[in-house]
């Protein structure tokens, strides 16, 4: 049963089986070698490195106690175990490496309980969904990335940054954006751990690594009723240009920012009609009350191609699909010659470092930024989408990229320390690891500078 | 009838009663002279030039009806005409200098609607009777002065420039901040104007000298439930530090952070016993969901002595009037030898600058600084206050200031043009006072640039 890359045996399968009792798992092949993918694909060098990567069972928990009774088998019986809500991620975060448990978290679905301001959810909930239950009361998720109709508010945060509302209130890192976790560890004996404040960065973007969430607590934002537009413009520049005028504009409320360089909205099919052939857009989400000073703020700098309500559910598909890395994904579809950069500006001289970076490599890469908060500061996160040749190539685009002062966060690497900007482990997070999955077990290898206390198997 | 100082003759008064028909109005010099007053008192130089300055009659509309027939009559007759909310700026902004008409709009209080995140009211509403009736339904003003409790919606948007909130939202002249006024021209016959969005910036700080304001359409925030908390450092460089952490906390919503140096604090009245003897404090205002990262981001820094629910009428003085320009109050109350300057540090190596300055003038002037976005960036408003010697060394001190790079709006000077950080008016308003003002009636000798096309009496 168990794959030829899993570290796993039969025997380990077969304890860890019956220890479980009537948890809901799955052996079958397809579905968990399928279930065990996430859009890693993105990258042509992590889809040869994840090629076959595969867990050996599948297993759902339906809540709490299930995923103890999980994590306490895997650690008697030293079997890995990965974490995983909708797999929607590219950096092959949840793809397990050495086999073992993929533990899909999809069904843990409940709202513990809301208050203005502040929600407690189960780890699976899909965030449309989430944004669906709160909106009627006058609240949403502060941010989400541009899969929220699939993706999950707990895969979200132990694999990713920020997104479509970071403009407002920038990353998920930021204090105040995950007010508390509360996590199941993988001893024999789990524990449970409630991280509240500075503690719950230890499972932020830490690819479930540092204890399985069970539980979350992220602030709210009151709900706009959202206006998303297309905005053309003659260039790039002048997108970036109206863009970081708009994203300075405390006055005005918004969600996105977006400015996206030419040909690549000649890829954004049914928006194809919006997008004149030859011009930059921008894609924007902006508060209704706010739509009339945004208006008069972009003059006829460019021009309003395309305006309506934004809905997650309305039978459109909603305008944050072609933004964040979804601009990609539209690209990727036609041709699969294209990959991606992951890049944080410096805040200061924007326009004309992204101007530089964009100008350097003509037809190899099309620009994209989107807009942010970072640290207090408006500045861009940038994913240009590149034509793919080498791996030295790409690997010499991202070092021109630093050398210019831009941060890279390698979205061709598997390991946490290589994709993080600072090409290390957070120190918390490594020496929290060691509290709480002293064997390594949790999603091994994507902590590479963790080694633990013991990986072989106990009774 | 007429003051010394007006240049309106008892005809033209009688002329005038005549015109306006049943429009309240009182001559009692006794009322007429202290409703044209302001808190000008503030500063030496100021007290000196205006004293004695006043109308000649003080007239109170019920409508805009009233406020046309006004204008009309002292188009016709020449006479000045000086309006005027609750009397509560700094500037004596609203202290008529050469007589004629005081036009109290404090009885103008309609909410004319409500709609999500606008409202659309007349200029004499008290901003804190405004967030009266729309916390209630979720929402309030994006930003107040420390004097909300009296203050008035159109004297703060013609007279003021930002406050409590502007660390959220920017100051009013940001794009979004003012959505809409609508004015009546001093002209014989009276136009009414619509002005939207950039147009409506044409009356923001210009003292009534551009049309009077008969309708405001302020953009609203959701309302959160505030906590105001004092908290005390050993130092004021150590209140500056963590404040601007806090300003820049992006997940953190907040709506007032204040650092204010000692001996300050040692003047805040019954507040004195949270005011640790011989520290410097901050005062803020958090959003209650967002109190815990709040304290997390303290951490031991500084002690919390003071926390409470804020509040505009629990019986309790708010904690915003101690900031603001009420810090300069408070030790105004016992120490009549102090002044205050307004000044706007630039936003990059700010704490450095703030400290420089602070650390130039020992003994003479006490640190007071107000976080505030600017143009998108968190910078700090500063108002020090200082013993005041003479306006020689009060010059010098501006002068050293400026020479720092830090721009001072003078506090000390009535026009605007000396009152502003470019020592100029603005190009719009100067072009749009003539085509309301053509005579040069409204607010005489606030905007120095403008000449009349003719200030003589026309039939």
């Amino acid at each position: 049963m168990t794959q030829s890359l899993s570290t796993v045996t039969d025997g380990q399968l077969v304890d860890f089986r019956d220890a479980i009792g009537d948890i809901p798992l799955t052996a079958d092949p397809g579905i968990v070698r399928r279930r065990s993918r996430d859009f890693f694909w993105y990258s042509p060098i992590l889809n040869q490195q994840l090629a076959g990567k595969t867990a050996d069972l599948l297993v759902t928990p339906r809540d709490e106690a299930d995923v103890i009774r999980v994590a306490a088998a895997c650690a008697r019986f030293g079997i890995p175990l990965t974490p995983r809500g909708a797999g929607t991620g590219n950096y092959g975060q949840a793809v397990p490496l050495a086999g073992g448990v993929l533990l899909d978290l999809s069904e843990m679905t409940k709202i513990e309980w809301h208050k203005p301001g502040v929600v407690r959810v189960e780890p699976g909930s899909v965030m449309a969904d989430l944004d669906a239950a709160l909106q009627p009361q006058g609240w949403e998720l502060r941010m989400h990335p541009s899969t929220k109709r699939k993706a999950t508010i707990g895969g979200f945060i132990a694999g990713g940054s920020g997104g479509v509302g970071s403009i407002g209130y920038g990353g998920l890192r930021e204090p105040g954006n995950i007010l508390a976790a509360r996590i199941v560890t993988l001893e024999n004996e789990p524990r449970v751990l409630e991280l509240r404040g500075d503690a719950a960065q230890k499972i932020n973007r830490a690819y479930g690594t540092t204890g399985i969430i069970t539980s979350l607590e992220p602030p709210l934002a009151p709900a706009w009723p959202w206006i998303e537009m297309i905005v053309a413009f003659e260039s790039f520049g002048e997108a970036m240009a109206f863009g970081y005028d708009a994203a300075l504009a405390d006055g005005i409320v918004k969600k996105l920012l977006s400015p996206i360089a030419w040909p690549l909205p000649s890829f954004f099919g049914e928006m194809r009609d919006a997008c004149p052939e030859g011009q930059a857009v921008l894609i924007a989400m902006v508060a209704a009350p706010s739509l009339e000073s945004f208006k008069a703020l972009l003059g006829h700098r460019g021009a309003i191609t395309l305006e309506r309500q934004s809905s997650d559910r309305a039978g459109q598909v909603p305008l944050y699909e072609y933004t964040w890395n979804h601009t990609t994904l539209q690209m990727l579809k036609t041709d699969r010659g294209v990959t991606y950069l992951q890049c944080l500006f410096p805040h200061d001289d924007l326009l004309a470092k992204v101007a530089a970076m964009t100008n350097r490599f003509p037809g190899e890469i099309h620009g994209h930024c989107e807009f942010i908060r970072f640290g207090g500061r408006v500045t861009a996160s940038a994913l240009p989408v590149l034509h793919y040749t080498t791996p030295e190539r790409l690997d010499e685009i991202i070092a021109i990229h630093e050398a210019g002062g831009v941060m890279v966060a390698n979205p061709h690497v598997v390991t946490l320390e290589d994709g993080s900007r600072h090409k290390r482990a957070d120190a918390d997070q490594l020496g929290f690891k060691r509290e709480v999955d002293p064997k390594g077990l949790l999603n091994p290898g994507k902590m590479r500078s963790f080694i633990p206390v013991s990986a072989t198997p106990q009774g």
